[in-house]
């Protein structure tokens, strides 16, 4: 049975960060909603952002800040429960007044501050609010598990669960350890969800060399996960790299090693975000295979990923490849229905885009688990993806059609 | 308030046209599901299909019978029940079959006959069932308004009423009537949507004027609707037109008023369609302004019409504008988010990409209704397109994700 990746038992952190979370009134649940990751020493930055035109202001301010500061990081901040997006010039100046109140506390310029913010769109960021808390967020800031935790769990919205994964691994006698935590695709209030992902390692590294390794990592990954095949508007993945351990990356050993790890670390993040989604009840492994090149099979990936068709017969444990077929046919490419083949679990059900005798009672039984493999073969070349997504309920439907006033 | 299109009391029929239905046994549930449409001469024709590369076999012998006939049709024959799709070379001979008896039953040309399926994909068309009860289908048909009634019901799927709109005018002393009939977006069993419509006239037109009239009146009604974004493999439009009122659409004055009830019906079926798509309460249409072209309209249109958090959000009446607004910006555009402008039903609610104030509880009030306008203005040039689409209720996921086995 294939199983996911779940958040670790024990949290393994690297040097040199510590965290602080608190509730500054912003979400209505009086649960925690600001939350600090300090660096002791500025650390190398590479940071990846939504690709929606509609871009939130923290997203804005954070890019700007990474050009000035030419990628370096003394401290995150994060609040939940307002996206300040479609906020305007009063939105980007109410995410400069946090920087630079963080920075004044810290003693760092504020170009060095990268803010976050998660939550409902088109609502003005209380920032006073926030800046009343920034004092106790800045001196009750821990380097702990415990506090690493409390993180993990104010950065969160409609989640169920703090998504955190972690990797340690030796270079000669040098450790070096990859942190990851983040917020899955969950709606609060009824508004959009967002997906905020902070990577923290004690590798030495450059900034380049950061984005070339992010890029690497969060593409088979992050990169490749859908649950509404909505984007959000403040997506953000964020890679820190403070140098404690003293091993670099420029060494092919290292990077070799770091890679992998970082790429676990992110699939990992990837497979608790996409479990966790809202209203999900079942977990698709997409694995498109025989695609001309990567571009191909993503494009027949997110068309089976995002058709209601086919997520609404997951969600009822339906081997109904009928529909799979249908999405492969319409996703514009010039696919030759008649040399595609599809899999339920280990059972062919559709072989040269006619049906194929299977036995319906164990496909069913395969969708039922919470996680199964479909696969669909192309025979068109030799690229293959695998795309993690999920089925599409009457309970995410319940989730965001919930109109609260 | 808004109201959509309804079925005309009475049924305008054009002279020259007989149908028939009954119950073959293709549906489990034993109602009708094979229906005819005979034209008393040979009809000039015109028909577009489904874009979906996966292409159902009626498709493909359809159109190969249009080609070898020189756009002449003299039956048509639906069943319910089946697709006759993914059934590879065997569903063609079925097909064929059922054409063939139904020709020779006829007198007439195999290929001036076109076959339609509609429901479960991969499954086996029992052309035995069909082929049986053919003579009586012939036998019983007739050319009254009950007779064509029956034919709409037989064509149903998941539709919970018949589909029907008509236009009659007059030329000088001549009278030209268009008759149209629809199946909409539901599935039968849990599998894929079809919609098949039939238009018929007395109008005289050969095949090619026929094509360039059906492109233009289904464009801005057919082709811009969307219940859930699911191309169908089986859709189907046809025109047929038998001349008997002695109208030729060479003439100018005809052509112009042939057109435009040619769309009000179009328009008519459209909204009829998707006001009675699977779980279906909210219907939305969707006024994309200010774009700088038919096809830049178009995508954000679909963009919006697509996404599950819109179209959740609706059937929660909410007026959630920053979801919209996230949807523009993700549909691949170089749109710039600080000049869309949203307004629902008569509100505006968002200005130059920032929240505009507006009447909420109002806002609520006019999602609640049974049809509501919502425009977005990009303000990027002078193109404007309409839009049809709905809300995605749990009602919607049950109806799909209902595994019946």
């Amino acid at each position: 049975m294939t199983t996911l990746r779940r958040s670790p038992e024990t949290i393994l952190l690297p040097p040199g960060y510590s965290f602080c979370a608190l509730a500054a009134g912003i979400k209505v649940s009086g649960r925690p909603d600001l939350a600090l990751i300090e660096s002791a020493t500025p650390a190398a930055a590479a940071a990846l952002f939504t690709k929606n035109r509609v871009v939130a202001a923290p997203l804005e301010v954070g890019r700007a800040s990474l050009r000035k500061s030419a990628g370096r990081v003394r401290a995150v901040v994060v609040n939940s429960g307002n996206a300040n997006c479609a906020t305007g010039k009063e939105g980007r100046k109410a995410c400069e007044e946090v920087c630079c109140h963080t920075a004044k506390l810290l003693g760092v310029p504020a170009a060095q501050i990268f803010p976050s913010s998660t939550g409902i769109i088109g609502v003005p960021l209380p920032a006073d609010k926030i800046v009343a808390k920034l004092p106790g967020l800045v001196t009750h800031r821990a380097s702990s598990a415990a506090a690493a935790l409390t993180f993990a769990q104010a950065i969160l919205t409609t989640d169920t669960r703090p998504k955190i994964a972690a990797q340690r691994f030796r270079i000669g006698k040098q450790e070096v350890t990859i942190f990851g935590v983040a917020k899955g695709a969950g709606m609060i209030h009824p508004q959009l969800a967002t997906m905020l992902v902070y990577l923290l390692t004690d590798a030495a590294a450059t900034p380049r060399q950061l984005r070339q390794l992010l890029e690497e990592a969060s593409d088979p990954s992050l990169n490749a996960m859908s649950v509404d095949g909505d984007i959000s508007t403040n997506d953000t993945v964020l890679l820190l790299a403070n140098g404690r351990s003293k091993v670099s990356v420029k060494n092919p050993a290292l990077r070799k090693k770091f890679s992998a790890a970082l790429t676990e670390v992110c699939q990992s993040l990837a497979e608790q975000i996409v479990s966790d989604g809202e209203g999900v009840k079942h977990v698709i492994r997409l694995f498109v295979e025989e695609a001309r090149n990567r571009d191909e099979g993503m494009i027949v990936a997110r068309t089976i990923a995002h058709s209601a068709l086919v997520k609404t017969a997951w969600a009822g444990a339906d081997p109904n490849w009928g529909r799979i077929l249908a999405a492969v046919g319409r996703c514009g490419l010039a696919i030759d229905p008649s040399r595609v083949s599809i899999l339920i679990a280990n059972q062919m059900v559709c072989k040269d885009g006619v049906s194929h005798p299977f036995d319906e009672k164990q496909a069913h039984q395969s969708l039922s688990e919470p996680v199964c493999d479909i696969r669909i073969q192309l025979r068109r070349g030799t690229s293959a993806v695998r795309f993690l997504t999920t089925d599409l309920t009457a309970e995410y439907v319940h989730i965001n059609a919930n109109y609260s006033t």
